[in-house]
C-alpha cells in the first residue's frame, strides 16, 4: 500500500472518532500536527501509561503485579554460553520459580496448588517478556508434563507426583510428537500394551518413525516421560485398539541414567532455545504398572479389561488433547510479551537514533520521525494491544472453564479450544514477524546480541511450530467453523468435514457468528448503522464480518463439489479449497480479535486511554483492510474511493499515535530492567539529558 | 490471496504460453493432473536440471564450475562452537581460499590478481551456498579492504599491500560505518587533518558518535584499517575541509597488540556470522605518514595543499562510494544463493516428508501435494530464478565497468549503481523471508541446527542492513529515478532531488524508462500488443512498466508542492511520501528484474528448458500482482474478474511447476555434500528407494 493519495483524499478525516480532522486539511504546515513533537523528551505520559497499563493486565492484575515484582535481570537472555552452561542457567532459574511457588497457581488445591488457572497463565506470560528458555522449559515441566498429570491422573497419582513436579523435585517429559507425526498425533505409533500375565503395559516404539522427537527435558534433565501411546488390550486372545492414552514411564534414574530398554538422544543445537534440552526417546519393550496409566478417560482393570466414560475413540482423543489448550494459550500469550518487548525497544531506539540532518534545524533527524518508520511500528504497537485483549480473553475463558467445566456445553467448549488455537497461530505469527521488524528497525545495533532482539527472535521461532503448527491451527479453525455447529462432536477427518459442509455450512454460519452475544455487545454499541466510516466501531465490525462470511460461505461452495465423489476426488477439492479454507480461519481471527479489543476498549474507564485504545483499535482495523485491499476490491466490498482514503487514514493514525509512542510502549509494562542494552545507553545516540527534539 | 475462484474462472488457462488449459478444464480428475505425480521418485529430470542450471550459471559458468567443485563439507556452517572457535574455523577457510588463488580473480594483473571481476564475483556468490560466514570475511577482506585499496590506492601503495592482502598475510578492515552515521555516511566525524609541521595525518575520533563501529575484522584479526574520515588540511592557516578520503591506518601490530592511540573492542556475540569477528575502533590523533592517504580521487602534496581530479566534494565522495557497488552486488548474490539453497532444502524434505493419510490409499502425503505447500514454496523458487538472471546481469554490467570504465556515460554509470543497490536491497530481503518460510516448512525438523535452515537464517539476517539498510537503498532507487536524469551529478541532497524532480521528472520517466534498449527487445518480442492474457510476456510487461510509471508521476507530482515552501515544510512534503516513494522503488525493481529474466528464458537454448523457465517466469510475475493485487485494482488497471483470474492462474502454475520441483531445485546447482543432512536422511521420512508416490 502507498500512500500516494494522502494529500487528495480525505474523507475518512471527517469522523469524530479519534481522528483529528485538522490532520489532514489545510496546508503543509499542518497535515503532519506530530511532526517535531514525537520527540519531545524521554518520558511518555506516565499516567496515561499506567490506564492503559490496566487495560492490559485486564483481569488477574493483580498476579500480575507481583510477578513483574518478582521478575529479575537474571531472567533476561544470557549472552555467549555454551549450551550446557545455558541449559544449566535455565534449569537454576526454574528452580528459583519454583522456590517463589509460581508453578503452583497452575494446580488445584486438593493437589497442593493454590488453583488459579488465571493467574498461573498470565504469570507465564510475564514470562514471554526475558528469556523464552525458562517460558519453555517451565511451560513443559509444570505446564505440559505437570498439566498432563493433574487432568488426566486419579487421585493416588496426582498425590504421587505432583508436589515434586511443583517443586522441580521430579523433572518431566511431555512426550506425544512422533518424528513421522508431527501434526497428526491421533495416528501416532507408540504402543502400550496390556500385559494380562503380569498386569503391566509394555511400552514400545515399533517403528522408526515412532520415535519421540522434540521432546523438552529428554536431552538431559526428563526422568519421568508422560508418554501417548496407542492403548493396546488383550481381550479374549484378541487385540482392541482403544486409540491414544497417555502413561508415565520412567525414562532416567535420579543420578540421571538412562533405564533399561530406554534410549535417548540429545537434540543438541537448535536454531534457539539452548536452555531446553530437547530429545527423542525410544523405546524398547518397557514395562510399567497398570498404574502409569493417567485413567481419568479410559482405563484398565487387573482382568485386562478396558473401559472409557467416553465410547468414541476419536472424542476420547480430542478430550484428552485438552490439556494441549492451556500450552497454546501459554505460547500465544508469551510470544505476545515477547513482541511487545521488541516493539518497546524498537520505539525507545527510533525515539533517541537519529538518522540525517534536518534541512533547517541542521539536527539529526529521530527515527520515528520518517513515515516509514512509523509504518514500521505502529500499526504492530496497534496489532500488539488487539493481541493482548484477546489473550486476556482466551485466559478467561480457560480460567472459567477449568472453574466449572459444566458449565460449558460443547459448542461453547470447541469454541473456546477453536479460539485457543487460533490465537497461538496467530500471534505467535505476529511476534516472529514483529521480532523481525524491530531488529530491522533497529539497524547494526539491532543485530548486537547484547540489545536482545536476535536473541528473543532466535527463542520465538519454534512457536510457530510446536503445539501445533501455525498452518494446521488455522486449518483446524477454518474446519471448526464449517464443522463445529453439528451435533456429533467425534472424530471428524477431513471428508466428514467435507460431506458435513456440504449439507449445513452456508445456512449455519451467518446465523452463528452473528449470535454470539460477545458480537451483539459490539453491534449494539454502534449507534449509527448507516455510518460507512472507517473509524465507526460498528462498521469496522460489519466490515471484518461480512468478509470472514462471504469466505466462509464461498469455501463452503466449493467443498460441497466433493459430494458423490470417490475419497480420492474429495481429497482434491478439499485440498484445492486449502488455500481459501486458510483465508477463512484467519479471517475469523481477524474479526475475533476486534472484538475482544473493542469489548475491552469500550470496558476502559479512563477517558484519555479508552481514547487512545479507540485510535489502536482503528489502526489494527485498518492495518488488516491494508492487508486485504485486494480482496475487499475484487468483492465489490469497498469502492477505490474507500480504500484511498483507508490508506490515507492509516498514515495519518500511524503519524498521530507516533506522537504518543512512548507511553504506547510503557502500557505494556515491561521490566524497566530490559531497557538496559547498549543501544538504549549510549554512543551514536541522545544522552539522558540531551535537550529533546529537533 | 484466496483461490476461490480458482474452480469457477478459467480466462488465464486459454494462453498457450506455458499453462496447458487441460489444468483447469475439465471435471475434478483432471483439475490437478500433478496431483500423485509430484512424488514420481527422488530423482529430478537431470538432463533439465542441466539446462536450467546452465542459464543460472550465466557468462562465468566456468569460474562457476572451478569454484564449486572447490567447495567442500568443510565451508559448510560449524555447529555449537564457541564464538572464539568459530572465528579460527572461519579464518582457517579463508586461509584456504587465498591458497587456492581465488581472491586473486577480483585484482588486476597489474596488482598481482588474475583479473576477472565477474569471475571474482560469481565465485563468492557461491560462497553463500554454505557458511555466511566465511563469505562475508572473505567480502571484508578482498572485497571491501582489499577493494578501496585497489581502487583509490596509488600504484606504490598497490604494490606494497595488495599481495599480502590477497594471500591473507595482512587483514584489514573497512571502517567506514560510524554509531552515529550508519546510513549517513557523507556526514561521518572521523577526521584526519594534515599536519604541515610533520607532512603526516593526524586521524582522530572526535566525538563519541565518530566512533567505529561493527567494523568486520576489528574485533581480533584485523591489523590494517582502511579509515574514512573527513580530510582536512591548513592552508594560510585556515581549515580547509574537502570531504570523505579514505586512509590506511595501522590499528595493531603483527602480535596482534592495539597500537599507540587506538583503541578497540570486540562486539562480541552477535545475531549471527559467528565467525566474524566485528568490532569498534576509535582513534586518538594517531599520526600516519601523507602515504597513508589512498589519493586517487584526492591527494595532499608535501606542502600540505590538496587536489583532486573531481572539484565537487559531494561528486568526489559519491564516485569514491564506487568501491561500495561491489561489496553490494556481493551482498545481494550470496543471500540470493543461500534462498536457493534454502529452497532446495525445503523443497527435497516436502517430497519425502508425509503428513497425514490420504483417504484413499492410507498412505502418507507428502508435504508438497498441498496447495498451501506449494504456494509456499514454488512462488519463492520463482523468484530465485528470476533474481539469479537479475544479478547475473548486474554482475555482467560491473564487470564491463570495471575493464572499460570510459565506455560508461553518467547516465549508465549511475543506472547501474542503482540497480546493484536496488537488487541488494531487493534479494536479501527475499533471501531472510525465504530462510524464514524454509524454516518454517520443515517443521520442527526445520529448527534443529543440523539441518542448517537456523543458520543460515541468523547468519542472512544483517544481510538486509549492512552494505547499505534496504529501506535507505530502496529510497535512493526511487530518487534517482527522478534525479539520475538530471544534468548534473553532484551531491544532491533530499531538497535538491525535490526540487529537481518538481521540473523534470514526470516528463522524462516514461521516455526513460521505455527507451532502454534492453527493454525495447522484450517489446519486440511481443507478437500481438493486444493481447490481454496475463501469461502473454509482453502484457506482463506492461502491467509492471505501467504501475512503475504511474508511482513515479504521481510521486514526482506529490514532490511538486515542496516548490517555494521553506526547507522545513520542504522535508515534511518529502517524508509524508516516503512510502510511495518507496514504492515506486520497488516497483521499478520488480519490472528491471523482470526484464532481466525474460531476456535469460529468450535467450535459452534448450526448449523444454526454455519453456520451464517462461512458467516460472509467468509465475514470478502472478506473484508480484497477486501481492499488489490491491494497487492494481485501486488504480483500475485490473478488473475483478482478471484478479480472479490471476488468483486461478497463480495456483495452477503453482500445482505445475510443483510437479518439476526437484528438478527446479536441482537446476540451483547446491553442492550436493549440503543434502547430507539428518531431516534428509532418516526417520520419519521416506528411505532411499522406498516406493515413492501415493
Amino acid at each position: 500500500m502507498t500512500s500516494e493519495t494522502d494529500a487528495t483524499t480525505d474523507s475518512a478525516s471527517t469522523s469524530t472518532d479519534g481522528v483529528s480532522a485538522d490532520a489532514a486539511a489545510g496546508g503543509l504546515s499542518s497535515r503532519h500536527p506530530n511532526f517535531g513533537r514525537i520527540t519531545a523528551g524521554d518520558a511518555g505520559d506516565s499516567a496515561l501509561a499506567a490506564a492503559l497499563q490496566k487495560v492490559l493486565d485486564g483481569a488477574w492484575s493483580e498476579s500480575r503485579a507481583e510477578t513483574r515484582a518478582a521478575l529479575t535481570p537474571e531472567l533476561l537472555n544470557p549472552l555467549g554460553l555454551t549450551m550446557e552452561e545455558q541449559r544449566d542457567h535455565t534449569l537454576e532459574q526454574l528452580q528459583r520459580l519454583a522456590d517463589s511457588g509460581m508453578p503452583k497457581l497452575g494446580f488445584r488445591a486438593e493437589d497442593g496448588g493454590t488453583g488459579d488457572t488465571g493467574a498461573a497463565l498470565t504469570s507465564f506470560e510475564m514470562l514471554g517478556h526475558l528469556d523464552l528458555s525458562v517460558m519453555v522449559k517451565a511451560g513443559v515441566q509444570w505446564g505440559l508434563f505437570g498439566g498432563a498429570i493433574a487432568n488426566l491422573g486419579d487421585d493416588a497419582t496426582r498425590q504421587k507426583y505432583l508436589p515434586d513436579v511443583m517443586s522441580l523435585k521430579l523433572l518431566g517429559c511431555f512426550a506425544m510428537t512422533e518424528i513421522g507425526q508431527g501434526s497428526d498425533v491421533q495416528n501416532l505409533e507408540t504402543t502400550a500394551t496390556f500385559d494380562n500375565a503380569t498386569g503391566e503395559f509394555v511400552v514400545n516404539t515399533p517403528t522408526p518413525s515412532a520415535e519421540k522427537a522434540y521432546i523438552g527435558n529428554a536431552g538431559r534433565d526428563g526422568r519421568l516421560a508422560a508418554t501417548f501411546a496407542q492403548l493396546i488390550t488383550i481381550e479374549d486372545g484378541e487385540e482392541q485398539h482403544h486409540g491414544v492414552h497417555c502413561l508415565l514411564v520412567p525414562i532416567r534414574d535420579e543420578a540421571g541414567n538412562t533405564l533399561p530398554g530406554v534410549t535417548t538422544t540429545d537434540h543438541g543445537h537448535k536454531g534457539g532455545l539452548l536452555g531446553v534440552d530437547n530429545g527423542r526417546i525410544w523405546f524398547d519393550n518397557v514395562r510399567v504398572p497398570r498404574e502409569a496409566l493417567l485413567n481419568r478417560f479410559g482405563s484398565v482393570d487387573e482382568q485386562g479389561r478396558y473401559s472409557s466414560p467416553i465410547e468414541s475413540v476419536g472424542a476420547r482423543f480430542f478430550t484428552m488433547l485438552g490439556t494441549l489448550i492451556r500450552g497454546r494459550v501459554s505460547v500465544g500469550a508469551a510470544s505476545g510479551a515477547s513482541a511487545r518487548t521488541a516493539l518497546a525497544l524498537a520505539v525507545r531506539y527510533a525515539l533517541v537514533r537519529r538518522q540525517f540532518e534536518h534541512p533547517e534545524t541542521g539536527r539529526g533527524i529521530p527515527l520515528l520521525e520518517y513515515r516509514e518508520h512509523q509504518r514500521r511500528l505502529m500499526p504492530r504497537v496497534a496489532r500488539a494491544y488487539a493481541y493482548a485483549c484477546a489473550q486476556n480473553a482466551i485466559v478467561a475463558e480457560l480460567a472459567e472453564f477449568e472453574k466449572d467445566p459444566d458449565a460449558f456445553d460443547e459448542v461453547r467448549r470447541r469454541e473456546m479450544e477453536t479460539h485457543a488455537a487460533g490465537i497461538k497461530a496467530t500471534v505467535t505469527a505476529f511476534a516472529n514477524d514483529t521480532l523481525t521488524e524491530a531488529r530491522l528497525a533497529c539497524g547494526g545495533a539491532g543485530f548486537m546480541a547484547e540489545n536482545m532482539l536476535t536473541e528473543m527472535r532466535k527463542d520465538c521461532d519454534v512457536f510457530s511450530t510446536f503445539e501445533g503448527d501455525n498452518v494446521v491451527l488455522t486449518q483446524l479453525v477454518g474446519k471448526e467453523l464449517m464443522g463445529a455447529y453439528a451435533a456429533e462432536f467425534g472424530n471428524m477427518d477431513q471428508l466428514e468435514t467435507v460431506g458435513f459442509a456440504i449439507n449445513t455450512v452456508a445456512d449455519v454460519v451467518q446465523e452463528k457468528v452473528r449470535a454470539s452475544t460477545l458480537w451483539q455487545k459490539v453491534v449494539d454499541a454502534v449507534t449509527d448503522r448507516e455510518h460507512t466510516d472507517f473509524l465507526d466501531r460498528g462498521n469496522q465490525l460489519e466490515i471484518l464480518v461480512d468478509r470472514e462470511e462471504h469466505l466462509l460461505e464461498t469455501v463452503a461452495r466449493r467443498l460441497r463439489k466433493a459430494q458423490g465423489e470417490d475419497a480420492s476426488a474429495a481429497f482434491k477439492v478439499f485440498n484445492s479449497a486449502q488455500d481459501h479454507l486458510l483465508a477463512a480461519g484467519r479471517a475469523h481471527m481477524d474479526s475475533w480479535v476486534f472484538a475482544r479489543f473493542a469489548e475491552a476498549v469500550d470496558e476502559c474507564e479512563d477517558p484519555e486511554a479508552k481514547k487512545l485504545l479507540g485510535t489502536l483499535c482503528d489502526l489494527y482495523v485498518l492495518d488488516i483492510i491494508d492487508g486485504d485491499k485486494g480482496w475487499f476490491l475484487e468483492h465489490n466490498r469497498l469502492t477505490t474511493e474507500r480504500t484511498k482514503a483507508a490508506t490515507a487514514a492509516y498514515n495519518r493514525l500511524c503519524t498521530k499515535l507516533a506522537g504518543q509512542a512512548r507511553t504506547l510502549v510503557d502500557g505494556f509494562a515491561v521490566p524497566e530492567f530490559v531497557f538496559a542494552v547498549p543501544m538504549l545507553n549510549g554512543g551514536g545516540v541522545d544522552k539522558p539529558g540531551e535537550p529533546a527534539g529537533l
